[in-house]
C-alpha cells in the first residue's frame, strides 16, 4: 500500500492558518517520513479576508485546483473554523476525474464539504487537520493523518467502528444539523453515523440532537455513536444532563439504536472514520 | 369583534417564569383591561426543572390542558427559553376541537410548537410574550398581545407586511434552521417569511442562512424580510458585515427575493406577525 512518494496539497476552505504553523506541520513530515510525503500549503491557506481564509472564490479555485491536480494524492484541510458551506456550490460541480481519484481529509467545519462530495461518491474521511499541531499531543493527529493519506495506517489510526463492517460517517454534530435538508446531507441509511461538538452549551446541544435524530433521513441509521463533546461553556440554568445522557434521551425518543462512544473529537486522539466502507 | 370577555391561558412550554413577573403581567391587564380580559397563568409556568418549566410531562400536559379548554379563547407564551420541540410530539396529537378555535401567541423558542401548529392548520401569530414586561418599555408589549388576543388589535400593533395580501409566517432564524427536515416543518410555499435572531455571533447568522436558503421548502417563498438581530456577541475574526448584508448575500446566492426590514425582535417593538392570511 504505501508508495514510494505521497504527494498531499494542503487548503483551508474555511478559516486561515499562518505561515509559522504551516512549518511546524513541514517539519513533523520530514522527520517522521523523509522523501516519503511531501506536503503543498496552497497559498490560499495564508490569505486574510474578513472571517475567512480568502474571497470565497479564492477558497473555492484553490480547493478546486489541488483536487483536480492529478500530481496530488490527497486533498488536505489546513484547518476548519468556518465557511465551508459558503463554497461547496462553487467547488462540487468544478470537480474532475483526477479529484474523483484522491483522498479528502478534514473534519469540523470540513464536514459541509465532505458531505457533499461524499453524496457524490467521492472518497472522503473524518480526521486531524493541519491545526492540530497546536493541540496537546498534536504531533501525533499529524502522523496519524499523513499516515492515513500515505495508504499506510497503524492499529489504532483508524477509529474502531471500521471493524464493524457497515458503512461509517462522522460530523461534527452543529454542522450535521445545519445539513439537514440541503443540497449536500448525504443519504446515511445503513451507517454508523459518530457525532463530535466543541464549544456549544448544553441546551444547543440537546437543541441540534433533537434536529438531526427528527430528521427521516438520519432515522435510517443502523444507529449513533457519540464522540467527544468539549469546551462546553456553562448553560444557566445547569442543564443537569452529561452529553451521553442527552444522546440516549433523543435516541430512545427516536427509535434510533445508541452504539456507545466514539474516539473522535477536537483534540488530538481523534480517531480517522473513512466514510461509507472505507478508504 | 371586541367580545365582553377573552379569557387566556399562560403557559410555558420551555423556560420558567416567576409568581412576581405574572402578577405585574395581570396587572398591566386590569389597568388597561379592566374586566374586559382574564389572564390564567396555569401553575406550570412556575414548575423548575433543570433548564425547563417543568418535566417535558409536565408542560406538554399544562399545554394541551388550556389548549383543550374550550373556556379559553387564546393561549400565550409566558416565555420562550429552551424546551418546546421536546413538547412538540406530546402535544399536537392530542388537541381537539377546543384547541383548533383558539389563538396561539408567542415568539422565538415558541416557534416549533407554532410551526407544527401551523402545519396543522391552527391560528398561530409570532409576537410578544408574557415575560417581555422586562423589557425598556415592555408594557408596551404586554398591551399590544392583549389588544390582538382580544381580538381588538390598534393600528401598528401588526407588523406592517400584514398589509400585503400574503401569507406570512415568522420565526427566529435558530429556531427555524432546526425545524427544516422535521416533521414540524410547515410548507411556506407562497409566503413572507420574517425572521429575526438573538444572542449569536455574525458567523452563526450567516450559517444559518445558508441552511435555511439551502432548503428546497423555503426556496418557494415569496421573500425573506428581515427583523432585529440583537444581542451580537463579537466574532472573532471580525466578521464585517451587518446581518442586513448577511441576508442579502444569502437571498442572493439562493435567488430567494430580499423584501427589506420586518419590525420584530427581541424588544418591547416586536409587532404581531399572524400566519398565513391572518388571526
Amino acid at each position: 500500500m504505501v508508495s514510494e512518494l505521497t504527494k498531499i496539497g494542503v487548503v483551508a476552505p474555511a478559516s486561515r492558518i499562518d505561515e509559522g504553523l504551516a512549518s511546524r506541520v513541514q517539519a513533523i513530515a520530514r522527520e517522521q517520513f523523509g522523501g516519503r510525503v511531501e506536503l503543498v500549503f496552497h497559498p490560499q491557506c495564508f490569505l486574510s479576508w474578513r472571517h475567512f481564509a480568502g474571497e470565497d472564490s479564492a477558497r473555492a479555485d484553490a480547493f478546486v485546483e489541488v483536487a483536480n491536480d492529478p500530481a496530488f494524492d490527497a486533498l488536505w484541510w489546513a484547518r476548519g473554523g468556518y465557511g465551508a458551506n459558503r463554497i461547496a456550490d462553487a467547488v462540487l460541480p468544478r470537480l474532475n476525474e483526477s479529484a474523483r481519484k484522491k483522498l479528502y481529509l478534514g473534519y469540523s467545519d470540513a464536514g459541509f464539504l465532505l458531505a457533499g462530495l461524499y453524496k457524490a461518491a467521492f472518497r472522503v474521511a473524518h480526521g486531524p487537520v493541519a491545526r492540530d499541531i497546536q493541540c496537546p499531543n498534536g504531533a501525533e493527529a499529524i502522523s496519524r493523518a499523513l499516515r492515513f493519506m500515505m495508504g499506510a495506517p497503524e492499529s489504532g489510526d483508524l477509529e474502531p467502528s471500521a471493524n464493524e463492517g457497515k458503512p461509517l460517517a462522522a460530523f461534527n454534530l452543529t454542522i450535521l444539523s445545519h445539513l439537514i435538508g440541503t443540497p449536500f446531507e448525504p443519504d446515511l441509511s445503513d451507517h454508523i453515523v459518530l457525532l463530535e461538538d466543541l464549544s456549544e452549551p448544553m441546551y444547543a446541544v440537546d437543541r441540534a440532537l433533537f434536529h438531526v435524530t427528527s430528521s427521516p433521513n438520519i432515522r435510517k441509521v443502523v444507529g449513533l455513536k457519540l464522540g467527544r463533546v468539549s469546551d462546553v461553556p456553562p448553560n444557566e440554568p445547569d442543564f443537569a444532563q452529561t452529553e451521553e445522557q442527552v444522546m440516549r434521551h433523543w435516541c430512545e425518543v427516536s427509535g434510533i439504536p445508541y452504539l456507545g462512544r466514539a474516539d473522535i473529537g477536537h483534540d488530538a486522539e481523534n480517531k480517522i472514520v473513512p466514510f461509507g466502507r472505507g478508504p
